[in-house]
């Protein structure tokens, strides 16, 4: 089983938490994407739309799309709730995750700390910052009355943990967000925890 | 059973035709999106983030997303596979829905038909129109060897459906993507359809 991936992004480090904590080995194919490989038409046989991360499983076949990947993984997992609303309370966080988090945190981070803004989109940032510490807030307000997003840590919690972790990246101030400083040293101390630089 | 709403929403439309499908009643409580209800501090106490839809459950829970509410209520039915991978691929192109299909064909119908384009938002909205017709011709390409977007008609085919088959409403050609147009036709033909327009 392999794993086309950029190391920084946080989208391919959720898959590598994921299976770090199940320990299920995976070959990492590092792809080079700031240098514009997921834009060949090599990779785009293996994923259409062009994105990290992408599995390739031991049959051939390709599964992108990390909310996609991790939900595979987690099924029948303590990692995914075995009660119905608990998993769509997962689902809920990060479809959240998604549309409300990484479209500003890690854009921005992405711009800020490794593309580089893109020309006559200053403008832009400052508007996604903006959004993202929003994003911020609501995640900050929902951990004041619980450790983790869906209950129990989940899947819910590696894929807001991914991009949240390194926002100062994209110049936003945790300091700002105590609930969310707390919930991130609880999802350190789960066992088998890997950094996102780290390669298992 | 309660769903907070926005009828001409396709994220609203996505949960009324998977309950017709089920035959599954509900009530819907109309919420004046147009005219800001959704940043009223009594709807932030529905959800926090202001969006709708959001289903209040039977005990007063109230659960958001759409995708999170479309998987709460397919699990163990013939709209959401069985298979642990088609299962994977339904999340799959759910994901593709929300990240590279609503912010463009969806918010490019919203601005073009209902809210009006935002001031000095006009070169945005020609890009978000270019990204919705990579999208169209991404689905294009895979409906041109497959009948629906996860094996079996699914909440997957769901998702995709509500805004793409509005979407010349944010001025996309249609007739340009004529396997999506075969799919729009299998999607309405499927058993207790009912239109974004309908009131079950």
């Amino acid at each position: 089983m392999r794993l086309h991936q950029f190391h920084p992004s946080g989208n391919c480090y959720k898959i590598r938490l994921l299976l770090h904590h199940l320990d299920i080995p995976v070959e990492l194919v590092d792809v080079d994407y700031l240098g514009g490989e997921t834009r060949t038409p090599a990779y785009r046989k293996i994923n259409p739309i062009g994105r990290i991360p992408t599995l390739e499983l031991d049959d051939g076949a390709f599964l992108p799309e990390s909310p996609a990947i991790l939900w595979y993984f987690a099924e029948g997992t303590p990692y995914l709730p075995g009660d119905r609303l608990q998993r769509a309370r997962v689902l809920q966080w990060m479809s959240f995750e998604q549309y409300d988090h990484e479209p500003y945190i890690a854009v921005a981070r992405n711009w800020v700390s490794y593309a580089g803004i893109p020309r006559g989109k200053e403008g832009e940032l400052r508007e996604r910052q903006e959004k993202g510490r929003k994003t911020l807030s609501v995640m900050d307000e929902h951990l004041r009355a619980n450790d983790f997003f869906a209950g129990t840590y989940s899947i819910a919690d590696i894929a807001l943990y991914a991009y949240t972790h390194v926002a100062r990246e994209g110049e936003f101030d945790l300091s700002l967000y105590p609930h969310v400083l707390a919930w991130l040293e609880r999802v350190r101390s789960q066992p088998r925890h890997i950094g996102i630089t780290e390669r298992p």
